[in-house]
């Protein structure tokens, strides 16, 4: 296969964790015979410094054109204590989802056995958690109305859903149920929004489609207790974008391996693949980030072309490296801790 | 002292758990020479059933002439799965707090030691946490305009702030922290929301008039992420109305002591007292509620009076019970488990 892939490396970290995700993907593409086009472009406070603006116009055709986004991190200190500054990295990446329409952010949240116990849950309440989350990533309450009245006074932001956005988003999340353990849950603050009543009704009313999946409706205060309580409880579950935003970050640091994650955002074009952990400004050019993340946010973009072995080649890997201590030292324990470069050598060679 | 208390009982559980610290309450009247007026009032499903309505004017009434009201709990099966029923419990709670303005709720997550094991989170992350957020109740999302356009095609909810409304909120969040360490965390996701930049650039320039008190500004991702990770390292939080909702519940259970949290929505006029329980349906008329939460929120209420020894004796006498094992089902970990009238009865023979 002839792949395309957008590279926007981004900030802090963003661009070591990228280069051993393209070292990485590049052994794989060598094994099975793939071609990878790597398009690299500016993203975050780089483009900011760069040419004043966090998502611009090039990056964008690059991005539109390319197959798949594989994107590192944004975010940078300097713009952190100013959230009413003029141009600010996350606006980039808002107007990136929207651009591309992204509009299902893709979060699984899972356990790997040897950092069970780093978990700040009890071992017996995380273990065999394997959930993912489905949060809506171009509407609601992001990307509704917002601004002043009464001379400043007076903030409002609207949300706003229209049933086709929620239907578009729940057939990911019925489509994904079944072919896992048919369990969906629909997230929702029911009992007061309007929103969340469009959410549930558009919701029930799919139900018929999928008689195989068992569909739970809760709310979303329940859900971040239960999440707490009982993460293994769960399979899909589908939410709005901000309680997304809440319940996704949640759910990262349950599992213990947050530095693992994963994730996609997934459009009717294009996709987008990054790891969920932050740029982490303090350690950039140390060359101690963990790649793992970001390694395994590569080996979905290579599954949502069908590549199954592919991803799973590269999962492997990381298994392999987890059980042979190849670590950076986030998971080091007073052992010996790898470099980033050097897991990310690691990987490559063990494909 | 002359106190005249609204006694809302509400559904399931409610009245059970009510009963009991209107015993305990009436044993601390009679030891400190008060006068308590105990005033029962209609609400919840119990009273869409009586008169059609949650929340009645008759219970408005009465409650709006107490010196402060005490609640049980309210919620019902029978509306749980229909959150587009014309009449449902809480609407009557909505409406509750908005007519008597009742708009910070004030929710405390503390350790007992004896339960510590009873958390989902290892005992070296729940150890020592003390902490309380402060939520705004009575504006946000939950009362702007919402509705339905396009043929009920598209759903929208108004989230609308005033800087009076933060103000009034923050200004009992630095009072709080004044009397506590001196740590105020402004929680909200200002990097997307307008109304979160006028929470922050309020409580910004609110900041010199408590130059004692140091004030952190975190996202509310994040927030739900620390809360798992570190809850011993939040002192005061303070945030909006929905915001609130999703992470009062998500740090109710981190401590493993839910059944025993109390909490308190404060008013201009009058203030409203309450488990953070809900009415658990399924366990009404059995005997086996704890009341230890509803008591502590009579503790509450007798502090928010002056009264803080009456305060100190309710909690000596809950603290006595639990070391005393004289607990409900539970807490009883597989020893004695006594019913809520007895729990009940020892703590008012204990005060
Ligand atoms: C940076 C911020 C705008 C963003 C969001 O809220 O969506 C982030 O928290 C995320 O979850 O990707
Ligand atoms: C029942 C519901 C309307 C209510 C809320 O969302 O405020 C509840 O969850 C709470 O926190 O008291």
């Amino acid at each position: 296969m002839k792949l395309n892939i957008a590279l926007l490396a981004g900030d802090g970290i963003g661009p070591e964790v990228i280069d051993q995700a393209v070292k990485v993907s590049d052994a794989i593409a060598q094994k099975f015979g793939h071609e990878i086009t790597w398009k690299p472009a500016l993203t975050g406070a780089a483009a900011i410094d760069a040419v004043g603006e966090p998502y611009p116009d090039a990056t964008h055709e690059i991005c539109k054109n390319a197959d798949a986004v594989l994107f590192g991190a944004i975010g940078h200190p300097k713009y952190d204590n100013d959230p009413s500054a003029p141009v600010r990295p996350e606006q980039g990446l808002l107007k990136m989802r929207k651009a591309l329409g992204l509009f299902a952010n893709v979060r699984p949240t899972f356990t790997f056995p040897s950092l069970l116990d780093k978990s700040p849950l009890k071992r017996e309440r995380i273990e065999g958690t394997d959930l993912v989350f489905l949060r809506e990533l171009t509407g609601g309450i992001y990307f509704g109305e917002k601004g002043r009245r009464d001379g400043g006074e007076t903030a409002f932001d609207n949300c706003v859903y229209t049933r086709h956005e929620v239907q578009r988003l729940a057939k990911k999340g019925f489509e994904l149920a079944m072919t896992r353990s048919k369990r969906l849950c629909c997230v929702d603050k029911a009992n007061v929004l309007e929103t969340s009543r469009l959410w549930r009704e558009t919701v029930q009313a799919m139900e018929k489609d999928y008689p195989e999946v068992t569909v739970s409706y809760e709310f979303v205060d329940a859900v971040a207790m239960r999440l707490v309580q009982w993460p293994n409880s769960y399979d899909v579950l589908i939410t709005e974008n901000l309680f997304g935003d809440i319940l996704t970050d949640e759910a990262s640091v349950i599992s213990g391996s947050m530095g693992l994650m994963p994730s996609a955002s997934m459009g009717a074009e294009v996709s987008l693949f990054e790891p969920i952990h932050g740029s982490y400004p303090q350690a950039t050019g140390l060359n101690i980030a963990n790649p793992m993340a970001t390694v395994l946010s590569a080996a979905m973009m290579f599954e949502s072309f069908g590549l199954m072995e592919e991803g799973s080649a590269m999962r492997d890997a990381v298994n392999k490296a987890l059980e042979a201590g190849i670590v950076t030292e986030d998971l080091a324990d007073g052992g010996k801790a790898y470099g980033t470069k050097e897991v990310g050598d690691w990987l490559a060679a063990n494909i």
